[in-house]
């Protein structure tokens, strides 16, 4: 069987390395050569809407798929003459636009922070009229990583945002909850409908970017546990979704507003490789392919641990109890993913002790 | 970071997906072109023995290791001019050659069953003499999975024999062991001399193929465990050995008896790769990169079928508690090893419950 993966990032890497062991084989469509997926299957470098560069990666292939949420949603429809895709190209639309998404979220009853399209300075001072600050203004597309996003706390920052407002690009005004934490869900749906759905994680931010998840998150309620599989299953339904999304959550005076969502495998997964009894990637592929799906249990307890920007020293990192180490084979850079760390214990307590020098290590080198 | 690998088979891809989270990349060595690791590193088709092609293979690499005890012990040698070679070939050699090996294990107080080399019917009839009846005649060279042996029961069986004796082929009489059970270690040691040790695993065969691992060996006393650690330490610091050494082991009223030893990873050790904290692929590539040892506790415990000769439905095979495929991608042939499948579980006790219904499916199978 030949999965062919739109987009060569370090999410197509870990799904290939997942794979191989099911007997898959792999293709790649990325318009960067050197990519981090390159080595692990037959490789075409070409940007995502040449026609002829995806028939070749799609001809062929079992099922398609894609790893990065801003493939174009034409491509993943024209991929669609040759072979399934999954996750559903219309699950990709709906992601790819804030408002999209608030709008299905909402019609199907997942709290949202209060929200409002901005095309105009007009729209802009109604919304915060209506909303209130702080808020938060966002494009509508092609935001990842906290870029594209504005935090509005005064009156003056909706002077200076009034001219990013009459700019053109579609924009969002979202209230700006003073949540608790942020949590996920990853969750995941096979072609035949089974269901399964990971522990909450608990995220911490820093600069927009993920650089800890825990796993399972912290002091959770059965309730909340409840209420977020319980959003994650009627998405999945009402997109008629196949494969792994995942939903971040802001955790708000003990209930669950939804952030966004991402129609693909995600950083906050990253711990299921050795701390699940089956990886999300693994997942993933068992999804798109109708395979039963494999358990989601915790083993134990497990932590991720982003590496951004600069790797720390490694050395210690191969030498703590249960750190396992994840490079991506990317040249460093300012905000970069560059890999992960996962920590693994039998229990939280163990994995505070383990995962403190871990992360000592990782604050020292900058990052 | 380059590793090369003499040999593509499934060992070789095993290493392959534990190296990529590193940031490793490999090549490959073999004589066969769509051999499984194939599709993980740049493949060099060309017997081991081809000094042009070992020279491509071997320059610009960091390091040379083998996943193939057969691997020419001058190919081997050879490729040190280029980079460091782990394990060392003289262990490649001693593995090479079961006189050699009992001879090291003898005089390094390693108990074995008795032996003596045989090149004549003469010598056959004096060890026979010597050893008793029963005994197994084997090639010296070469023999795995049970090819190249005999079992010498009756005199009728000793005179039967007598032609290949004198076939000018090295042969090796072992004596017999009415053995409880066979267990095997699975022990690393890194460039710094580093040593870890995997828990000690009882292994059934059939046929002369392993079939089942259990990890760890159920009913094992502290005192067999550090017997084990104890020659595997000695024989390990002997060769000055890098890597990961397997030493498989015949319990025999209480006590071990080596019967031999493989120089890289093993197919006892493949329940690692969920069942244990570090995989025995990962740990060998730590050893060789003179990285730390990751640590070898198993979580719960393990059970590792291999796929022989035929593959089951896999289908429930997925859809099992904490069931792990592992497909090698080669095509179905009698006695070949296909794939294993690695299941987990809490505790010895719930590993039973989740191991039957495997077994019955891998038996249906053929294999």
């Amino acid at each position: 069987m030949i999965v062919g993966v739109l987009g060569g990032g370090q999410l197509g890497r870990m799904l290939a390395l997942a794979g191989y062991p099911l007997g898959l084989k792999f293709r790649f469509l990325d318009a960067v050569r050197d990519v981090p997926a390159a080595p692990l299957g037959r490789r075409i470098t070409a940007p995502f809407d040449d026609k002829d560069a995806l028939t070749r990666f799609a001809r062929g292939t079992d099922v398609v798929t894609y790893e990065f949420e801003n493939v174009p949603v034409d491509s993943a429809a024209f991929a669609e003459s040759f072979a399934p895709v999954f996750p559903p190209p219309k699950a990709l639309a709906t992601a790819q636009d804030r408002l999209s998404e608030k709008e299905l979220f909402t019609r199907l009853g997942i709290p949202v922070p209060a929200y409002a399209p901005v095309s105009s300075p007009e729209d802009l001072a109604a919304a915060v009229e209506r909303i209130g600050l702080p808020a938060v203004l966002k494009t509508r597309r092609f935001g990842y990583d906290g870029k594209g996003q504005w935090v509005l706390r005064t009156p003056e920052d909706v002077e200076g945002a009034r001219l990013a407002a009459g700019g053109g690009t579609p924009l969002i005004l979202e209230q700006f909850l003073p949540f608790d934490r942020e949590l996920s869900i990853i969750a995941v749906r096979s072609r035949s409908g089974e269901l399964a759905f990971y522990p909450l994680v608990e995220n911490h931010h820093r600069e927009g970017i993920l650089r800890l998840s825990l796993a399972p998150a912290p002091h959770l309620s059965a309730a909340v546990t409840a209420e977020a599989e319980s959003h994650a299953r009627r998405l999945l339904e009402a997109l008629d979704y196949v494969g792994v999304l995942t939903i971040e959550f802001f955790e708000y005076q003990g209930r669950l507003y939804a952030n966004e969502m991402a129609p693909r495998v995600h950083n906050s997964g990253h711990w299921t490789i050795e701390g699940a009894e089956t990886s999300q990637f693994e997942n993933h592929l068992r999804a798109i392919l109708d395979l039963p799906l494999g358990g989601t249990a915790v083993l134990g307890a497990a932590a991720m641990v982003n590496l951004i920007g600069a790797l720390p020293d490694l050395g210690p990192c191969y030498a703590g109890r249960d750190v396992h180490v994840h490079l991506y084979d990317k040249k460093p850079r300012k905000g970069r993913k560059l890999g992960h760390l996962t920590v693994r214990a039998a229990n939280p307590a163990e994995l505070a002790e383990r995962l403190a020098p871990v992360r000592a290590l990782v604050e020292a080198a900058g990052g």
